[in-house]
């Protein structure tokens, strides 16, 4: 039997597609500061907590696992002693990896303006006094 | 007197970076579908939700405008009868869109690969027995 929802094309916009499952994973709270961060090559897990600024270790570790289900990181167990664990980026890691640099860079480089906007913003709207 | 933190170079992975709380509202969960909608064309707020499967009135309103905030959305509010209120994205909302529909065209385009993934994954790593 097929599965009518072979035929759909899949779209983030559509609640219960996967997409939208990943886009979730990738652009989550920690998913895409993770990935940007394997970017730059492989880290042990509390290297890369330190790189994730603010990250606590439970989240940390339901991120890389998330990430690590849906093929984009992959976690190595190395033989030594005591064992060293390892994360590295997939191939397909590595191409998300690399949009998200892309818009990273993008908003590090924009952050003047953002924060402009934001001042005007506040001006236009004070917040109500309690 | 100048601030010191006008010299630090912007970095998403600093907690307390502008730029970090910028992507958290680009990537957050619903603030990368509203975007990216957006970069189709002006949407009217009752549209925009139905476009953006499965987010709350009161989400979606709070998404909108912490972008509206960050000079991503422009809100404008049309003197008709009933008033219309009609958001698009500025210049820099329409790069920061551009960059989200890449990685959202690589995520929609590679579904059958994560989805391969997560079965192997589960495969190897069966749910405990409760």
């Amino acid at each position: 039997m097929t599965d009518p929802a072979d035929d759909l094309i899949p779209s983030v916009f559509a609640r219960d597609c996967t997409s939208r499952g990943v886009m979730n994973n990738v652009t989550g709270r920690w998913g895409g500061l993770a990935l940007a961060a394997l970017h730059d090559g492989a880290f042990r897990f509390n290297a890369l907590r330190r790189r994730v600024d603010g990250v606590s270790e439970k989240m940390l570790a339901q991120t890389l696992q998330a990430l690590e289900r849906d093929g984009l990181v992959h976690r190595e167990v190395q033989a030594t002693i005591p064992p060293r664990v390892e994360y590295t980026l997939t191939p397909l890691g590595a191409r998300v990896a690399a949009k998200l640099i892309e818009l990273i860079e993008l908003l590090e480089g924009e952050v003047d303006q953002v924060q402009s906007a934001r001042e005007e913003y506040d001006r236009e709207h004070p917040a109500p006094v309690r």
